[in-house]
């Protein structure tokens, strides 16, 4: 397993892809050094963007995140997030009536679309059902589980909606030690026990990739040669990509610990184009 | 699809094991007419015992709620419940320390075994967590689900202990068009989450046939072929008795509606031996 | 469940995709009146596209198939077949080296990509394995089951590499009662032996989709909300285009048969927005 | 990770049970060491049982097998096999008819019950697929793979019978380095594929335990706890015995490695009461 030069591999691309979570920043705050790649970055002048699993923020408000963070130059056209799909897909295809949600009150704004109702699924009831349209997990907040998860159940066994999910993690990290079930963990127990099939969007979907193709060409030519992704995580970044037909870098301050990397690779069959330590430009975060 | 009658059925049987829900009792109460059932059987002087996949409560409280609908010829010595299972397992397998639990504190009273602390999963801390042993999951009421499913899940990952669930099940019908999910749901997401993977007693599991089976001839000899297995669910009754090599009777009074069941015979190619409108004496539920 | 006039669906797009096996044709030959409705689009100026699984033969080879059916409009512009996806993936991602392959000669010619070698796996022995960069799987047909498939499993073991299958069907009908297992199926049994990921092309997933409407938009600029895609399987067509954010047709000429068709959104959830008896201009199939 | 010494373990118990490959043999042909084992166990008047699951061959032919090797003191009644239990399956819950299989006609031949016919399944056609009552999975050899594998399949679409593997494992060494697909494989494909569920029987299901209890408690008086079975896979051999009741000792001669036992202990949550380098009584194989 051959370790490469951060700043060499990315001067090869004129796009450049990142996760957040594991790459940008963790728990404790951002991975130490990476304010200056992004100053590089703009320097070079190469476009970047950040592709994330979330649905429980608007693009400005994860924008506003990082900034709050020390990262100042990332702003809302620079995040392609999950939730920006789950979001398209409510505008084509559900046409009225009422979108049920799990998730904060604050997730379920940003989602809200012309001709739309937002409900969160506690305020369901015999009045209102016939017109749930749709339903969408959100975030693992905001809600009770024990009456809301089950509520969510009967929803699905009375209508025939559909069901949307825009982030396909089971778990998140919350201290060096411990996690929390993220809300793609709630929707495959609740998908296995409906028998029902969710719509997933977000990583290694290849939908949220296209997104940000289509996004990125429509203000300059680029093909998929000239991209390159970056993530921690073989199963969502690295495969979703490859599969894509985009260049992959793994990095090692995330879910992939440096010496488990070269056994997971070989494991999975999952391969990046490139590993680095970390996408701080000087190296190890 | 032939609809045999019960009466003639059963004459051919020495012992009659019983699924509990949707065969002997549903949302609503008894099944109408299955107090004759049992009568009709001690003047037959046949075995009967009651089969369930229930780990919340002990055989003496099992016996007590059929009592109370109006059951009373059931005592505890007729219950085989998939709590007895993990009971057994704990004696013989979990030497000393804290069994972990998710339930009612009810339900872990029934477990406690000599040598062997129970705590609820919300009482395990940082002074405690490297006593713990073994986790069992009882019930999905008794707690609470945010925080205790999120403890549970770090539990296991923190600590390489068996983990017990004692019921298959998803789910469970609380009205006739709701339902809630059962422990059993609970287990699985919590088992595809950490990785791990759960013991799990409880038909269609061959351990609890062994048991009541070893429990019958404990005091009369009896063949297999001389049991008959009575159930309302192909994928847990009916597959794990017939695999048990017992003769199988479905009952339509449950999960297996009429204008379903050859559907869905043919369809998983479960197929029970008899299949009868209701376990009631005279036919017709 | 509301069936709908097939002319008065197709006025409101601009764009009709189709699935071939099941809307087009089956094992009998074309599905009577279908000529009419190509005969309709271009007279009506509409752009239409047949979107297959198909990856055992070249466009060119799949038109020509359409051609002699008695279809004289198709040619290889209207096919857009997982296929092509697979052969993009090695364009882009595998730079050198071997190609090997389950398949038919005949199928990998359609792959050869300049700078590779496709060799069947027959022919990958202890001289030429550490040349191999990609595993294909392209026909159940061409090759020895239990040789070849055993061969594919020890290559995947001794060698990290991305193993690719463009059809992610399990069987294909030969008959009115038989069926044959699809290449999609072996794939699903090598995975899960050696433990590793298929990239999988082909519907659902969303790739095929990009590709098509991708294509569809280099000559003739159109939105999601103008095209529709026809098919008879909720779990590919409907499904995969729905989430696309295409509008969708289920048609009861193929797997999804009339009797069936109400029962099975329900259970699966996959609502297509418009039913139709057939794809053909006059109705009834 | 704590390596006991195998002699002061066994000395701890009445019974041992031992799984068969990778503990008493593997590819190459004995453990070495192995056969000092046996004249020890007789000595101390131990009593021991090969639990295997192979369906191939006769309890006499698997002793046979061992005695060839060098193992002499092996004798049909040291055997529980998998295939003992799908014959008694098939005595206790297939009347008549024909049983089809996939596999040797050696294999066949032991499965033959009273009443019953065994055929091959490439040589059920329309006149004789009606009365077809099961289907058994035997060897992955003796049947042409493509032909007979696809027949299988549709015997199953067409008839709604029990289908019957007495063998879990996906694969099986054949050299050093590589693997064949075990019969347990193709039958995860073909379950898969038709929708039904199979008869599983085999390590870790509990029945082969209870067969094997059942069998030692006939001639001579024990309880779980004086029982120790030793393997070498975690998922079959030490989850089934430590669910059953029984104590466990994982050797490191087969399918876990020296260096990988503890992580995955770890990571799968299955733990050994003992682990010990080897079967043999002086230690290292």
């Amino acid at each position: 397993m051959e370790i490469a030069s951060f700043q060499s591999v990315i001067s090869k691309y004129q796009v450049i892809f990142f996760d957040a979570y594991g790459v940008i920043k963790n728990y404790k705050g951002l991975i130490p050094g990476i304010e200056k790649t992004f100053d590089y970055l703009i320097q070079q002048k190469k476009e970047y963007f950040i592709i994330t699993n979330d649905a429980s923020r608007s693009p400005e408000q994860l924008a506003a995140s990082f900034n709050k963070l020390g990262l100042k130059p990332i702003n809302a056209d620079h995040i392609i997030s999950s939730g920006m799909l789950a979001k398209e897909y409510l505008d084509l295809k559900v046409k009225d009536g009422i979108v049920a949600y799990l998730g904060t009150e604050n997730s379920a704004h940003y989602i809200e679309s012309s001709g739309l109702k937002t409900l969160p699924v506690s305020a369901i009831d015999e009045t209102n059902i016939n017109e749930v349209n749709a339903l969408v997990l959100l975030d693992d907040e905001g809600f009770d589980w024990y009456d809301d998860i089950n509520k969510a159940v009967n929803l699905l066994r009375q209508r025939t909606i559909p069901a949307i999910v825009a982030n396909t993690d089971n778990i998140y990290p919350v201290t060096k030690n411990n996690v929390s079930i993220a809300i793609g963990g709630i929707a495959t127990m609740i998908e296995s026990i409906v028998g029902k099939r969710f719509l997933r969007f977000g990583k290694p979907d290849s939908q949220i990739f296209i997104f940000a193709y289509d996004h990125v060409r429509s203000f300059k030519p680029v093909t998929k040669s000239e991209i390159l992704m970056i993530g921690d995580t073989l199963h969502t970044d690295i495969i979703g990509a490859n599969k894509f037909g985009l260049d992959t870098m793994l990095v090692l301050t995330g879910t992939t610990l440096p010496a488990d990397a070269e056994t997971r690779i070989r494991s999975t069959g999952i391969t990046p184009d490139f590993i680095c330590e970390s996408a701080a430009i000087n190296g190890i975060a």
